[in-house]
């Protein structure tokens, strides 16, 4: 069952050992292996998390076993007495701990060359499961273990990233590449922002239908929706890394026709570096006059590295007063519109445009709540201006939600407006 | 089952469904959820992320509805043909899936309120499991669902975490409570930034070893390091209400004594909260001059609803002429000493002090990378400023990391030294 010679991919999983990850702790492994195994052609099928509870982690650690081919299993092989997942996989998998002597040398000598005594406790670190391969680690003295047992593989892991990551870099991936040398993958995303996500799927439906397999590739599709920006992903799963290839390139021509202007970019782009290697590579420059989202678009523009090629200034105009005194805002437009209008806008932009010397300059101003609103002017209301070269161009939108998803998305559409302007349209 | 005279805590799981969190996306309702239940006196067991993929959800949901008394479902409500969650618990509670119109014109209306015509592909949300609760979304137009079958407890809730933390907090939290009100908890959280965590855990360790049973009340205790914040908490189960409160109450006291003033908030506090707090109470104001932060000051200054009471503008000058013009920085001063200086630093917050009229006046100047670094200037190197009324500070700092950790830390320093200033420290 470990042999090249399979005919479907192997069934993954993952499970994430420790009481931190429950109780507030972010967990980013996840993420991370997800993403290394599609990159080398496998799937993680599941992860799951628990506690440092041996009743719970023997149900989850059994059922991921009898299941899957290959278990990642994270976390829990420290020193302290709440480090179970060596006993508990020697229970699942019924093989005894073995104590080895050079293991324990090892982790002694890491705690001499930063000038302490190991303490007592570390010694159970020195025990592995019987028939297993020892994992180096690098940067702790948790050995990491790869035991294969019944045709299955289950792979024990130390659990800070610092100590898993390159574990699984220089070790584990590359054998389990080598055991799965016959699957091959290709995965696509392409982003948008200021679609409806079924406005999107509508679009895409006729090549998800119509595409699922294709010259001995099957073709896996997705489409999601997260902090605002829609996703749509295809993955190419093939015998060759050829027919893959082929089959990721034709796809992919299909999926940019059908989003068209839409698309802002791919796996790795975000807007603000969309944006910005397109201000810089046409020599083009940019300032930000902002009011409601207080300087949330200069702070995404600025997160590129590079960003000062093009990035000039930004303004956070939050009061009536800055907006006259640094953009030229007149006074009179404040009084007959309100700071949170149409014309206020345009006047920020274009003022903005000016005194920052700048080919674009975008402005916002509205209302992020919770308070502020009016009858007219509810919360989420919000007025983006972009001042290029041939015009001002105004939009005004409604958001719904929390101030931080008005602002979130506020400053998107900024970054939108701006990207289409640059595109002329 | 339900009733509230049970004498173990209820077993609680949460799945998240949605390829997309096993192929790279980073998931934060865990955390989130595990940190809510802790509040309210009750432990996740384990956590499960699942693909979009029926046949391995009906593993995990099956397995977890056999195991636990409550199982949050997360994920997988959207409108498209990669949303299964409905159809899949219809499987494994083997309860039918009722179509209820009132919801579809709900859902309708959602979509009215934003201008445009719903989807077809959207009638698919106004299908509820029979015998369920429908829990309202405020946010977006998969409605939850909360149905209770065999003394268990099934919650279904929208992945998108702006639609699903409004209903954890507004409604199915509240319910949970009701249900099981015989487990009591108090947690405390103690949050310090700028001070390495092994000294803040040198400084309590002493209350940790201590404190861990106290008149009937079990005691837990932790610290973590996340995003540069430091923080220290305790958790206090007991049998009464007023146990638990007395417990947390004299053990409250007894850190914050240790902590001193490197204590900047607790549970929900931010660092920019506490300061937006106590600038709007002293009726004291603020403004902001960035440059390698590059607005995120700003931002996260106006975060807070409400900032305008106190927060006046924000000036990104990123580049030298911005600095003159904009904060009366002196050529000379530039020439001399460079843009990333202690004198730039320091004009740049006198200058914006006086030209925005406010109380206090922050800058941050500095090099976060990956490029502009010189053989004196590494990058890491930041100067903040703080301008008051009864003087200007200027502090040093060598960050380490990548451009977006030094961006962050720097923010809080500037942060971090304001709020010190505005004690007088």
């Amino acid at each position: 069952m470990l042999s090249g010679n399979r005919r479907t991919p192997p069934h993954v999983e993952l499970i994430c050992t420790g009481t931190e990850l429950l109780t507030g702790k972010i967990n980013t492994h996840t993420a991370y292996v997800g993403e290394k195994l599609a990159s080398i052609g496998l799937t993680l099928a599941a992860d799951h998390t628990v506690g440092d509870d041996a009743v719970m982690m023997e149900k989850i650690f059994t059922a991921a076993f009898k299941r899957s081919d290959v278990i990642f299993s994270a976390g829990g092989l420290g020193p302290t007495f709440d480090d179970l997942t060596r006993e508990v996989w020697a229970r699942v998998i019924k093989r005894p701990l073995e104590f080895q002597k050079a293991l324990l040398s090892d982790i002694r000598d890491k705690f001499k060359q930063r000038g302490i005594f190991m303490p007592p406790e570390n010694r159970r670190q020195a025990y592995v499961l019987k028939g297993a391969q020892v994992l180096t680690n690098d940067y702790g003295t948790a050995p990491g273990q790869w035991i294969e047992i019944n045709g299955k593989i289950v792979i024990l892991l130390p659990g800070p990233a610092r100590e898993l990551m390159p574990m699984l870099e220089n070790d584990v991936f590359p054998r389990l590449t080598g055991l799965f040398p016959d699957f091959h993958t290709a995965l696509r995303k392409f982003h948008m922002v200021g679609v409806p996500e079924s406005v999107i799927d509508q679009r895409v439906r006729p090549l998800v239908k119509r595409f699922t397999r294709l010259e001995g590739c099957v073709i896996t599709h997705g489409i999601l929706a997260s902090q605002s920006i829609i996703t749509v992903k295809f993955r190419v799963d093939g015998p060759t890394p050829v027919a893959v290839s082929e089959v990721a390139t034709f796809l992919e021509k299909k999926f940019r026709r059908v989003l068209g202007s839409d698309l802002f970019g791919e796996e790795g782009q975000s807007l603000e570096s969309v944006i910005g290697a397109e201000l810089k590579q046409r020599e083009l420059t940019v300032a930000v006059a902002e009011s409601c989202t207080g300087g949330l678009i200069a702070k995404m523009l600025t997160d590129q590295p590079g960003a000062s090629a093009y990035f000039k200034e930004g303004m956070v105009t939050y009061t009536n007063d800055s907006k006259m005194k640094r953009l030229g805002v007149h006074k009179e437009t404040l009084q007959k519109n309100g700071a949170v209008s149409k014309q206020t806008a345009s006047e920020m932009a274009r003022g903005l445009r000016f005194r920052a010397g700048v080919t674009y300059a975008l402005s916002v101003t509205g209302i992020a709540g919770p308070d502020g609103a009016t009858p007219q002017k509810p919360v989420g209301l919000v007025y983006i201006g972009c001042a290029g070269p041939k015009r001002t161009i105004v939009k005004e939108f409604k958001f719904q939600g929390e101030r931080k998803w008005i602002r979130h998305r506020a400053a998107l559409m900024a970054l939108e407006l701006l990207r289409k302007e640059l595109h002329g349209r």
